[in-house]
């Protein structure tokens, strides 16, 4: 019954945001070509069995023209739970509880989106892996992956690679305090 | 009379920190490994003309036990200025200024450093380059490189590295607005 493995796979200017302050993505989107570069989303979200998001991530993706998550398992952190959508749950409670729920279940790999989600996996102490893709642009203000919130975590540089569009991506693993 | 190119070498944690909010470095020396590596540092150095700082980051330094900069000619970015302890000199005005006046006396490479320092050339559009060093660890608080006062920015990734230490080297351009 262990805990499944958390991993983070997230876009972020090199200021930390991973939006701006109302929600959009646009600077991402500087990075885009013709065709796309891999860097290896789909691979991540294929080996992924459940998907844990905030409140706001939920809100803001629930609103897009189409659903991003085909038919994987999705459940949402909120204490005020909606009429789902697409299946997705939702869940009032630590991050610790749910994943030792997830992992008396059988779950292997999950998933965990949004910058007060993730912030919350580091303060529990739950988060495996963080693959953070830097995009070469400063923005100022928006939502930051980090903040003041959390106490000093050491991480491993598992690998970096850099994209011709000028992406880069990094591969940390939490070390555990 | 061009105006020198002006370039900043910064280590700094994962979530944009460049010293703890009591100045304090500590965090930096978890990649620090026997013998050293080799980042480029002292080629840098030895390859800039002038380098100009701010006050706060003049005040740290100049409490050294030991002064690191040389013989290097070293101005410091500020309205209130002491007796030099170095050959140091002080200046009160904008970057863009000093940078023209130092443009006329020949000067070809500035390093710019220090948060508001880095900051303000950013404002002021004058930054040419940045080689940011970012160490494997989270600290949560301290003094930031970049702010809310920065407006878009994009940049050019010129490089990446990573050392067996951990600690990942880019180096990326300025993309003049």
């Amino acid at each position: 019954m262990a805990r499944p493995r958390v991993s983070v796979f997230l876009g972020m200017s090199l200021d930390g945001f991973i939006a701006r302050e109302n929600n959009e993505l646009d600077f991402l989107s500087i990075v885009n070509t013709n065709p796309p570069e891999d860097t290896g989303y789909n691979a991540f979200f294929a080996s992924v069995d459940v998907l844990v998001m905030g409140r706001r991530t939920y809100d803001v993706v629930v609103a897009f023209p189409s659903w991003p998550y085909g038919d994987k398992r999705l459940i949402v952190l909120t204490s005020r739970s909606v009429q789902p959508q697409h299946g997705e749950t939702f869940y009032n409670g630590s991050l610790c509880a749910l994943l030792d729920q997830l992992g008396a279940e059988g779950i292997q790999h999950v998933y965990l989106d949004g910058g007060a989600t993730v912030r919350q996996g580091l303060l529990e102490d739950v988060v495996d892996e963080l693959t953070l893709s830097w995009v070469p642009i400063i923005i100022g203000s928006g939502i930051p992956l980090f903040d003041k919130t959390l106490p000093d975590t050491k991480l491993q540089l598992v690998s970096s690679r850099a994209f011709p569009s000028g992406l880069l991506q990094t591969i940390y693993k939490v070390l555990r305090s």
